[in-house]
């Protein structure tokens, strides 16, 4: 079943590189993480906090995430982002695309989990199914 | 052949945390980066830009990265990050396990290449062999 | 004597937010650069790296910088950063103000100084007279 | 009347410093709040989110921060920070001086706020009296 999908253009910029002149890989997981975000919001209609409020969520924390790096970049790189998801039950995957030029410099994936929190402990979360009714929006 | 490995304890800060009150994932990939250094630091006696001044490198950057979440932290906590390596010809692997009382929270691999680079774009790396004088170091 | 003003619109996202919610506040420095950035290269109709490259420059670091918080933002807010300058022999003066929906959220004040090296030593820099030209390009 | 200092000492990363090869300066303001953090735990005997807790407290954002940059600071150099605080009615400022082999390279200015919160709405905070009792154990 194919799913809603969300390409975005952004910028590296001098605060995303380290004394080696080009991306520090972490900042890679920023970009990502908005990406996610975008995707739900172009899905849902909604900002994060209010779809968030408004399916009485917690979050989706990442479970597993994973980088590959072909080719670097630098400040002033004009950069696409395309991402992808597919759902499970109380969780789902992302796949995210960044290009330059058309060139893939790195490849994003993630598997977070729909959680719900059981009290005020921050750290105190458990994993809940994705309301159908949300995974109906993402389906293009 | 058992290398060196390195253990440091670190402390979970504000400054790591978003909105669900844990850390944002991307901050242990800067942790892990930290480690990284902290263990070739270790084995050579040297510090990052001492070494990579010796060795005539232009940095390790990476090629693979992934990190597996069992378990969210939160500021104040104090953590220690246990740290491992193994090299091939071009390219070596990293791993950490970053633990809490004990207790695996996360998890992160890396995949990285020793780089020479070609001229003054930041950009035009290319792989070079691990100098074999600087893998001895490491050997436990 | 007017110079060349700059207004971009951001967006505040997750990653910039703290457990109360709100973006934490070196994060809107990071914004700040991001914008001073921008103001150069609209000003030169180069990239920095391109400009930095054309003016033999090694870069403008920070003197001294302030900023004062009126009102919190959160993620998902969109505002708009506008950005001024002016010009010493070898240092400049940026304002930006952060605005959502027209109301002042922060205020930042840079004082950075026009650099060239000395030396590979990334830490010996010293001032350097601005260059007219360059300043000429920036009047309105 | 004087109050308890505190000097912690930590290492400037790769991760914290930009293309110039130095510190990026927003990664100062986050050692600076760490460093404001640990001064009120060595002060409470609490940590952030226990005396949070115990204070019924949401907090303590910034009014007003400025920063002044003498020397820059690069990965590897161990630095120290030393911390001060004054208190007023419902706002505390705080000074952080930076020093290398003793040498002072960044100074740090705060003023914030110690707020409680109507609702659950993180940005509608206001300000509220700092404890008396809180003021008392940070007396020397």
């Amino acid at each position: 079943m194919p799913f809603i999908t969300n390409t975005r253009t952004t910028r590296i910029e001098w605060a995303h590189c380290d004394p080696a002149g080009i991306v520090f890989y972490p900042r890679y997981f920023e970009m990502f993480d908005i990406s996610t975000t975008l995707l739900f919001e172009k899905a849902l209609g909604m900002r994060k906090r209010e779809f968030l409020a408004a399916y009485k969520c917690d979050g989706y924390p990442m479970l597993d995430t994973r980088a590959r790096f072909y080719k670097p970049t630098t400040y002033g790189d004009t950069v696409e982002i395309a991402t992808s998801i597919s759902f499970g039950t109380t969780s789902f995957d992302v796949e995210h695309r960044l290009t330059k030029d058309g060139v893939l410099c790195v490849e994003g994936f993630e598997k977070r989990v729909w959680v719900v929190r059981d009290s005020g402990d921050a750290t105190q979360i458990r994993s809940h199914p994705i309301p159908r009714e949300l995974i109906a929006k993402f389906e293009a």
